[in-house]
């Protein structure tokens, strides 16, 4: 999916929601929980429930690789069914936060726009240049480098201050974005350190963010609104555990679908602010 | 396995050797290019001929991850021949690369050490303290954290000097190391770079090193030994492409036996220095 047309997705659902598949099978709805199918049932139900109010999905892979091959085969139905559902095109991201040298790099690129075909892939920065470019060279696919995270452990590495000055959240920023443009490269910046969206979208000011930590995590909208949004909105906001979980009943594709459009609906508000 | 297992073995075997499998399809010997079991059968015959003058393999997830489902079954079968084959117990890394906040790191922790049983996992750092101790909870299992790579990319961030006078790469490995333990936190650190795996070294003086960057890389042993080596030996040396694809014929396991073997050799050579 190219710039313009994630653009467009975000001013005609007037969201900017993207729905995270971190499905854990132990947290399924009861009737569905130990059934053969159990997990894809519940992301095909998810996903036909807060399609209207999301135009984005994250499956995050480690839920998935912890099944094994099973696993695998549910990520690959999975990407089948978002990338076939019956609404709007939605922009459909592999968290998988790989990286490695460039030969190995471009295998995952392989893995995550060919063999299962999603429109981006959450990367880790810390190799470097050659570990992210694979990732850049697909038309209409994107890398989001992670750069300031939503968890605690952000602080050990990410907030560590370089001779230079900045943060090194600061300086994988402002050097990643050399290597890609606003229409193949965006950016992972947690809502749990507001304040920090300020630094991050002052780095970076046109690209868009990936905003984890919303819902279970804690972050503020509100917050991340006011300070990261840009004039072509420039986020992509995650909730995920408040929206899968939402009920453990029959019901719980009925309460996805209502808490995925309370934010929907508060993300309206901020995008009329916008005129 | 323990550490006290893996010095033995190294010891026994008169080897640090790790054989990388980074089994590429088009790459493999003619008469396996296309056939159904081709990358399996090969993995088999290379673990075989490889596995008197290894002590350790390394498999690469990107390489099957690029074939979905089918390199995800591949992946299954090549961890169930290395728990199993005929030789002494080897120490099996998945080359992964994983890290994510702390309850995705648990499930990529259930995905290499419990779906598919390796004893180490290599970890990408960037996120922090709750992205690694998941990986440190499994007793003789262990995690490998990226400290300074053997790539070009290594210099963008790895590199950069903070403010407290350290390398980044240092910073990770003083704070990494108080997360974790010597029997079950290893460090890798590339071999591209010799004259600076001994500011690995003096940060980590006790801790296992993976290195890769022999062989096709164009790292030097002799450097890595002489800068790497502690009294427990501490050193795991991934050679891969060189050994992998020796030869290109039906006598590619041969061709690969003896690329191990020379290995092995110029090991025990340092070995016999330590008396």
């Amino acid at each position: 999916m190219h710039y313009s047309d994630l653009v467009s997705q975000i001013k005609a659902k007037q969201s900017f929601l993207c729905v995270g598949l971190d499905i854990d099978e132990q947290k399924l709805p009861h009737h569905l929980k130990g059934t053969p199918n159990g997990v894809v049932d519940f992301a095909k139900a998810i996903i036909e429930a807060t399609q209207p109010y999301a135009v984005s999905y994250k499956v995050n892979t480690a839920f998935f690789e912890a099944r094994g091959v099973k696993g695998w085969e549910q990520l690959a139905e999975i990407i089948g069914l978002l990338n076939k559902h019956s609404g709007a095109p939605t922009f459909n991201i592999a968290d998988a936060k790989r990286g490695d040298i460039g030969n190995t790099s471009n295998e995952y690129a392989k893995a995550f726009f060919e063999a299962l075909p999603f429109d981006a892939i959450t990367v880790a920065p810390y190799m470097g240049s050659d570990s992210i470019s694979p990732f850049l060279k697909y038309p209409g696919k994107w890398a989001i480098s992670l750069a300031l995270t939503s968890n605690q452990g952000a602080l050990d590495f990410q907030m560590q201050q370089l001779a230079n000055g900045k943060f090194l959240f600061e300086e994988v920023l402002a050097t990643t974005a050399t290597w890609g443009t606003t229409e193949n490269l965006m950016f992972v910046a947690g809502a749990t350190r507001a304040e920090h969206i300020a630094k991050v979208r002052a780095a970076v000011p046109n690209h868009f963010l990936l905003v984890p930590g919303v819902g279970a995590q804690g972050g503020s909208l509100a917050d991340v609104w006011n300070y990261g949004a840009n004039e072509n909105v420039g986020l992509l906001v995650n909730a995920s555990r408040s929206i899968l979980y939402a009920s453990s009943g029959t019901d719980f594709a009925e309460a996805a679908s209502i808490e995925a459009q309370l934010l929907q609906q508060e993300m309206a508000g901020y995008l009329a602010q916008m005129g």
